[in-house]
C-alpha cells in the first residue's frame, strides 16, 4: 500500500556498503524521495525500484551528504523517459541550490518545479499523499517530513437509508463528492462514519532533539530518526555538531510513541552500529537498526 | 612505483557493482585523479586508497558521469585534514563548472586552483610527474590525458672522470643539478648517459577514434580506453552518440601497441562486457577488460 525504504543509513560521506541517508516512498504509482545524497540512484537501482515514478523530492537540507546525488538521479529520471513534471521542495534557497548543481545536466527531458518552504507549518499534497515539513535544529536551516495517506470511514448503508440517501448517490458521496441537487446537498458524511486511522511516517536527519519531532512522529507508523553515534560518550560531540545519539533518538520514540522507529545517519567512524542498539530498546522497545534497503509495506488497520 | 587503479568501469550512470569510469595514479606520495562521476570517493575507498593525497584532479569533460562526485569528493578530502591545494584541469569552463557545483561544498578547508586547457598542446607538471591533455572527439569539447613519468640516465663514473668532474660534484649532477663555477659549467650529461625509458599511461574517453589518441598512446605502459559497446552491430549506435565500440577501440591499440590496454566506460545496457573481449584480443592481443578497482604498479624497465 504505502512502500518505505530506508535506502542508505550513512551520514556526513558514502562507504562502501553504506549508502547515505535517504527514504523513497511509493504509492498507489508514484514515488517520493527524501534526500538525496551521492550515490541515492545506485541505491535505489540496488532496492530494485523504479527511479522513473519519483514526482516529489524533498530535501531536508543543503549538506552534501543529502543533496550530492541530485544531479545524477535527475539525469537518470530523465533516461528512464520520464516526461511527468518533478517538483522539488526543499527549505529556503532550493531553486538556486538545484540549478547549480545542474550545470552539468542542463538538458532535462522533464519540467522541474520548486516549492520553497516558508514558515514553521508547511503542507503540500501530492498523488494522494500528504507531505507536512517541520523545522527541526541543525547547523543550518534544516526539517522533517511527514508523509501522511488518509483514509476515509467506513460506508454504512444504514446510515445512508437513515438520511434518505438515495441509493445512485451512494458509489459517489463514497467516494468524497459532495452532490449538490434543487432539493437538498447531500455530503460524505450522510453515508460514511469517522474517517479512519490512516498512515504515516515521519523522517528527520541532522538535527537535536527538538520538540518539534514528538509532535511529528507521534503514532507514526514508521519514524526514521537519526542517530549520528551509538555511544552515549559521543553526547558532547552529537551535541557540538547538532546530531543525536541513539539514546537521545530512543527519547523521542519514547515520547512520540510511533508503532516502528528505525534509526539512521550513522557517522562513518561507527563501524559497527548494532552494539549499541540494545541500549537504545531499553529506552523504547520499538526502535530497531536501520539496514541500507530495509523496507515496509504499510497496510491500512484491519477495520475492527 | 606509479601505482594506477582503474576505480570504475561504467558509462552513463553508476550502477550496483560498476563505479563510473576513473582513474587513480599514485607516485611519489602525490596522487592524481582523473574525473570524478557519482561514487568515485566510494570507489577509492573500497580499493583502500586514501582520498588525502590527491593533488590534482583531471577532468575529461563536463557530462555529469564524469564531474557529479566532485563536490562529495572535495568534502572528503577536507574531511581527511588535507591543508595542500588541490589543483583541477578540465575543458574551457572548468572554474565555472566546478564552483557551480560546489553550491553544497561552499567552505574547504584547501585553496583550489583551475587550470584551464588552451590548445591542442597541453601540459602540466605536478610532483614528478608530466600531464598532457589532447583534444578527443566526443558531442561536447574533450579530452584525453597522457602521465608520464621521465627517467633520467645511467650515471657512469668513467664518464664523469673522462670529463675531469671532480668527485664531489657527482652527486649534484646525477640529481640533474647544474653547478656553475668560476672557472666551468658542469652539466649532468658529462656524468650520464642518454635519458632511460619511464613511464606513461594514457587514459581516453567518450569520444570516436581518432588519430590524436593514437599518437598519444603510442608506446604506453598502459593505456585505458573507453569501448562503450562491445557489441559490433552497436557501430552505428556508437557514432551517433560518439562513443566506441570494442573493436574499434582495439584497432586503436593495434596502431598504438601500448604495452597493455584495459576497455572501460561500458554502457549500462552491456550487463556482461566479457563476452565480446576475445573479438577485440584478435585484433590486438595486449587489450583486456578493465574491472573496477583493477590496478598495477607499473616500474621501470630493468636496466639493460
Amino acid at each position: 500500500m504505502l512502500d518505505v525504504c530506508l535506502l542508505g543509513t550513512g551520514g556526513m560521506m558514502p562507504l562502501p556498503g553504506r549508502f547515505l541517508t535517504s527514504m523513497l516512498a511509493r504509492y498507489n504509482g508514484s514515488s517520493v524521495l527524501i534526500d538525496c545524497g551521492e550515490g541515492t540512484q545506485v541505491a535505489i537501482r540496488k532496492k530494485g525500484w523504479s527511479v522513473n515514478p519519483i514526482g516529489l523530492i524533498c530535501i531536508t537540507h543543503f549538506h552534501g551528504d543529502h543533496v550530492s546525488g541530485l544531479p545524477g538521479l535527475l539525469l537518470s529520471i530523465g533516461n528512464s523517459e520520464r516526461k511527468d513534471p518533478v517538483t522539488i521542495i526543499g527549505p529556503k534557497g532550493v531553486e538556486n541550490v538545484v540549478r547549480s548543481l545542474l550545470v552539468i545536466a542542463p538538458d532535462l527531458p522533464f519540467k522541474l518545479n520548486f516549492v520553497e518552504i516558508n514558515g514553521d507549518d508547511f503542507s503540500y499534497s501530492f498523488e494522494g499523499m500528504n507531505i507536512k515539513a517541520f523545522k527541526v535544529k541543525h547547523n543550518v536551516l534544516c526539517y522533517g517530513y511527514t508523509l501522511t495517506v488518509e483514509r476515509a470511514g467506513r460506508f454504512y448503508p444504514e446510515k445512508a437509508r437513515e438520511n434518505d440517501v438515495p441509493l445512485m448517490y451512494w458509489n459517489r458521496l463514497q467516494k468524497g463528492e459532495t452532490i449538490v441537487t434543487s432539493e437538498r446537498t447531500f455530503t460524505p458524511e450522510l453515508v460514511m462514519g469517522e474517517k479512519r486511522r490512516g498512515l504515516k511516517v515521519t523522517y528527520v536527519t541532522d538535527t537535536r532533539p527538538v520538540a518539534s519531532i514528538t509532535e511529528a512522529a507521534r503514532g507514526a507508523d514508521l519514524f526514521i530518526c537519526e542517530g549520528m553515534y551509538g555511544d552515549n560518550s559521543s553526547l558532547s560531540k552529537a551535541r557540538d555538531k547538532k546530531h543525536m545519539t541513539f539514546t537521545e533518538a530512543a527519547e523521542i520514540g519514547a515520547a512520540a510513541k510511533p508503532r516502528r522507529m528505525w534509526l539512521t545517519h550513522f557517522s562513518p567512524s561507527m563501524a559497527y552500529p548494532p552494539q549499541y542498539i540494545d541500549e537504545a530498546k531499553k529506552i523504547y522497545k520499538r526502535v530497531s537498526l536501520g539496514k541500507d534497503g530495509k523496507s515496509i509495506d504499510l497496510m491500512f488497520d484491519e477495520d475492527e
